[in-house]
């Protein structure tokens, strides 16, 4: 990307809370959707940051989404949350989940909480890795508006249906898998259509039903699963715990809050925290994942210009990096962030 | 495959037992591994069946495998089990792990079972099927040999690490994914090799680390995970969570059973219980899974004539009719039972 300077997490969110705070979002709430939102640019997840706030705006401004959500916490067992997150923004809801799963989890080990009625809830990475500073596993899932087609079907009946598992380490950077279980997304499809590009086989079909490599008729078409038959069964196990199992939508109902809809998009997110100490000790466990992680970072490179490294790895060095230095932010971002906040009588920092 | 007559559970149970009995393996020991084996083939596992005993006899007979090993179980938390499978088969310290995960589960909702000292267990979904009449999503992950190499990487540091995940439906079959996360098998490149054929894109690397669809080229070189970048990462995982955090060993040192060798294996598997109660009720659950999968099943296909269907659904049905009419085995596999009988004095059935 086109970058500039680098930004402040302070200053960012400062705009940010300023900027929902002014459309009637609760200033505590305004701060929990800030962080996700930048700390998916420090971990690199550009896609899930800050460029989201055009659509959550719009949203807020068109009360499809609820600025002022009046979250319910359900207890049901001694370890699981049910959380009715009264269409607010996602990140509000998914942060008191983990927050809940958390709690528990420290407490006898084990912990969940399970969104419904939430929105799109920006990247799964950020709420999977809160799990790191209380010695925790986190597992997160969420559905996502229909666009991608189960393996062997010519019809969407699921989303972009991210996963993420965070897992501590000791001085290495934790494991951090955070992935759409879709294979590419239509936004790159468009990408490569413009620069006349192929796309990868097995991210799309034509009309017809069969593969393309082709940008033009894949939008024509559907979107896949990553993976082939297998990442379709993992795509359709998150929307299985995610909706099935959270009394949110599934099954190809959820709305995207990006485009213009008739009812609450009703995502549902599940989260998971399993406290390490309930296994092993966890120094024990952290020399143990030193040793698995850095066994894969001296493995030799198919690319000698490439070494190999694991989900995580460059997402923790670099947010480590950002945290001293500052964010970049592409130059189009910014234009969109300043002309947002001027619309809106804030200020987008210098 | 080319298939004779179909033979009843039972007298391939007594035949399994009896053969095992005779290599001194206690006989409720040799029970769970029949029933594991022959479970595989009601499902349609086949290569995760009976033609294993060709191996494991010969581990028996060798000592590479304990024929009466002492298992040991540790409660560490109200909702965790650590068991050390003391080098016997597979199959037999995972079903205990299972079934400890399961206990703990209808007691309060939750229950694990970490293996460690283990060997090859056959098929994944064996165990997380347990989870069903229990009301329970049963999720079991195992590590395995080194075969495969991680994303960006030309030396293999990962296993088959297969994955199975089952949820209760309520008229529909389970959802049952049960996966390799590596990609096909050399079994199959071999078989590829054979009927010069090319293997699928995404399968192999050549020696020089450059993908390959030439089966001579890929058995020089590595094998992959499934889906690319993605499913390395979810191997990888698989071999956290089966070895690292269970106390068995990891990152490429787990030995397979199959070959000899100098010490035991030494496979962990991680095995996860959620009672469906813990979330809603299970009645509701029933309800909204059979709309989900219905909903896969009713998809207009790409292929007119490969109806849409979802993980677990064809082994459902299969198991219900073999359970009726029997299972029909391969003439090959037939004729290596036999030999292997007679070798054993245990004459198989008829």
């Amino acid at each position: 990307m086109s970058e500039t300077k680098a930004w402040s997490v302070d200053k960012l969110r400062v705009f940010v809370v300023d900027l929902l705070t002014g459309l009637n979002v609760p200033s505590s709430d305004a701060k929990d959707v800030a962080n996700a939102l930048i700390r998916a640019h420090l971990r690199g997840y550009d896609t899930h940051g800050l460029s989201c706030l055009v659509g959550y705006v719009e949203a807020l401004k068109e009360n499809r989404i609820n600025p002022q959500p009046d979250i319910k916490f359900d207890q049901r067992t001694s370890w699981t949350w049910l959380v009715d997150g009264d269409n607010g923004l996602g990140q509000i809801a998914a942060t008191r989940a983990m927050e809940l799963a958390l709690k528990e989890a420290t407490k006898i080990g084990i912990g969940a909480g399970l969104v419904r009625g939430s929105n799109h809830f920006g990247a799964a990475g950020v709420y999977s890795l809160m799990a790191v500073e209380k010695e925790c596993i986190g597992i997160v899932t969420s559905n996502a508006s229909c666009v991608t087609a189960p393996h062997g079907a010519v019809e969407p009946m699921l989303g972009t249906n991210p996963l993420s598992v965070v897992v501590p380490a000791g001085k290495c950077p934790p494991f951090a898998l955070d992935m759409a279980t879709s294979s590419g997304s239509r936004k790159k499809v468009r990408e490569a259509l413009a620069s006349r590009k192929p796309i990868p086989s097995g991210w799309a079909l034509n009309k017809q039903g069969e593969p393309t490599t082709d940008p033009g008729e894949a939008l024509e078409g559907v979107m896949l699963s990553f993976g082939g038959a297998k990442g379709s069964g993992i795509t359709l196990l998150v929307d299985i715990l995610s909706g099935v199992l959270t009394g949110a939508e599934f099954g190809g109902r959820v709305l995207s809050v990006f485009t213009n809809q008739e009812r609450a998009s009703n995502n549902g997110h599940f989260m998971l925290a399993m406290k390490i100490e309930s296994f092993m000790p966890v120094e024990s466990f952290k020399r143990r994942m030193d040793e698995e992680l850095t066994r894969i970072l001296n493995l030799k490179p198919a690319d000698p210009q490439r070494p190999v490294f694991y989900p995580g790895y460059r997402s923790g060095l670099q947010e480590a990096k950002q945290l001293e230095v500052g964010i970049p932010l592409s130059v189009d971002l910014v234009g969109k962030l300043e002309e947002i906040g001027s619309l809106h009588g804030v200020r987008f920092p210098k």
